[in-house]
């Protein structure tokens, strides 16, 4: 197939997540009337983070530098590691301003379906953190998910019988949403763990 | 504000049309974690894209010629010209197979409230091409909205009294459309089109 570049860039939006073709036709048009403007400059910022961005060597977060700033950080709390999934969670959990700790991100969860086993995750580096001096505390935030939960049976069990406290979220109505709208399993929960008004 | 390379480069992704904050942070660490195979690729098509497509010069439409493939193309039929707003309006035509003359791309519609006028769009060039030998109509393909109307209306008058034939596109029910979910301008017009069955 002789590809030419416009259908080489649509294709190569096509396959990123949340785009399709008629979605990647629409950005394509869109930058090639604004190529001084857009293109390049999009095509500079993708260069700069692939060059620039870097895995942090302790938690895994994506930081110009490594260690991450979070993880060089002398004000965070050194004595709580928060376990999550996937940098996103770390973003969502930073939007917050409610936690003060540092972060580990597994960079997965736990699948059967998916062939994802312990090894395939940063575990042994939780490990390794955990046994440092002043952890105090692992937070398991991952999600509510069969995947989720069963990655946070894990990590509990492998942590069963050290010094390090382990928690996870609380499970519960979400705040705003209306109980008509959520599932048994959330009611249910909710219920189990409802505390004095 | 101290803008790190990750930053930007979401914002840049977030500016693009259909893609919002979330979905910018989702592509970012998709690509993040696919440096050499999607991120630098994507980095290099649009380089590659914006140096190498071209806008032909007799219809504007977006190619690696200049004239581009159709207007270069022995075999379409010289004689029909169709008119359309945008690239994207081509490639939805061509999909078809339906439509073998050539294309006439406006850059845009005629619009009071954009302040489009005119002289924005390429009607000079309409002009000229269609007092070329052999241009014997001219198919006005907009869309069926007021701009798009009031830029066909607009063409036609500018060839009023001129040889050329000048159509427009048929509207009524689309193929596979629920009556049901029609607006009642597209019955009323499709009940005044109506032919014999």
């Amino acid at each position: 197939m002789n590809e030419g570049p416009l259908d080489h860039l649509i294709r190569m939006f096509a396959g990123l997540p949340g785009l399709g073709n008629r979605s990647a036709r629409r950005i394509a048009l869109h930058l090639l009337s604004r190529r001084e403007t857009a293109m390049l400059p999009l095509a500079r910022a993708l260069e700069q983070a692939a060059k620039n961005v870097k895995d942090c060597g302790i938690c895994s977060n994506l930081d110009m530098n490594d260690p991450c700033g979070i993880c060089r950080d002398p004000k965070r709390e050194q004595s709580k590691i928060c376990v999550v999934a996937r940098v996103s969670d770390v973003w969502a959990i930073e939007r917050t301003h409610a936690y003060k700790g540092l972060y580990h991100v597994l960079g997965g969860l736990l699948s059967a379906l998916d062939g994802i086993g312990p090894e395939e995750l940063q575990l042994q580096k939780l490990q390794a953190r955990s046994k440092e001096a002043g952890v105090e505390e692992i937070i398991l935030a991952l999600s509510a998910t069969v995947d989720g939960q069963s990655t946070a049976h894990y990590i509990a069990d492998q942590f069963h019988g050290s010094d390090v406290k382990i928690t996870r979220l609380a499970h519960g109505v979400p705040v705003g949403g209306e109980l008509d709208y959520l599932d048994d399993g959330t009611i249910t929960t909710a219920l189990k763990s409802r505390s004095a008004a």
